[in-house]
C-alpha cells in the first residue's frame, strides 16, 4: 500500500468523521474541486471546506476500493443520505503530500436496456 | 508505470480498436462484468466479448487517467456516441496477469442545485 493510497482513504474517513481540521490539512491552498457532471469548480481549500460543511442532509461515506500511484488516488466508496444510497468515485491528484485536486462523479442508477446477451440482474 | 497501469490502457484501447482477439486475451475466462447502476452482471468471457461486439452505437473510447496497484487499474475515460459525448470509470480486478472482474460507472450530466459557496461553471 502507497502513501497516497492511505491518504486517499483518510481523506474520505476525515470527511465521514466531519473532522474538518484534520480534512483541510490533507488539500493544498488552492486545491481545486471538480464536479464534471455539472460542469462546476470550486477553488481553493476554503471555499471547498465551506462546500461540505455546508452540504445538506444526514450523508455518509464508506470507502469500498482505493487505488494509488505516485501522483494519484482514487477512492470508489458507497455513499447514503437518508433512504439514497448509492456507489461513487474521488479522484485525487497529489503534489508534496497534499491534495491539489478532486474530481468527483456520481453515478445514478437507472433501467437497462434490453441486452443482446444473457444478463443476471440483482 | 506498473505493468497493471499498461494493462488498464491496453484493455480500453483495444477495446476501441475492436481488436476482440486481442481484447478478449486480456481476460480471465470466468471474467465477470459487473455494472452497478443498472444492478447487471455478465458472466464469462464469451458472454462479455459478445455484449461489446453487439453494443449498439458508433461509440468511441479514450483514455484520460490510468490509476493501477498490484492487482487493480481503474482507467478514467472519455466516450462519445454520436453527438453525445461524457466521462466513464472502468475499475479493473486483475490476478495473475488477467482481468477477472470489471465493474463499469457511466455518469450522466445533470443541473446542479444552488450551492452555499462560489461556483465556477464550464
Amino acid at each position: 500500500m502507497t502513501d497516497n493510497n492511505a491518504l486517499g482513504r483518510r481523506y474520505l474517513e476525515l470527511l465521514e468523521g466531519r473532522d474538518w481540521d484534520a480534512w483541510v490539512a490533507l488539500l493544498d491552498e488552492n486545491v481545486v474541486y471538480d464536479m464534471p457532471q455539472t460542469r462546476e469548480l470550486i477553488v481553493g481549500r476554503a471555499s471547498f471546506l465551506e462546500f461540505n460543511q455546508t452540504y445538506p442532509g444526514e450523508w455518509h461515506l464508506t470507502p469500498k476500493v482505493v487505488i494509488a500511484d505516485d501522483e494519484r488516488a482514487v477512492v470508489w466508496f458507497d455513499w447514503t443520505m437518508g433512504d439514497e444510497s448509492g456507489e461513487s468515485q474521488t479522484f485525487l491528484e497529489i503534489g508534496a503530500g497534499r491534495i491539489t485536486r478532486v474530481t468527483d462523479f456520481w453515478p445514478e442508477a437507472y433501467e437497462p436496456p434490453e441486452r443482446a446477451v444473457s444478463v443476471e440482474r440483482y
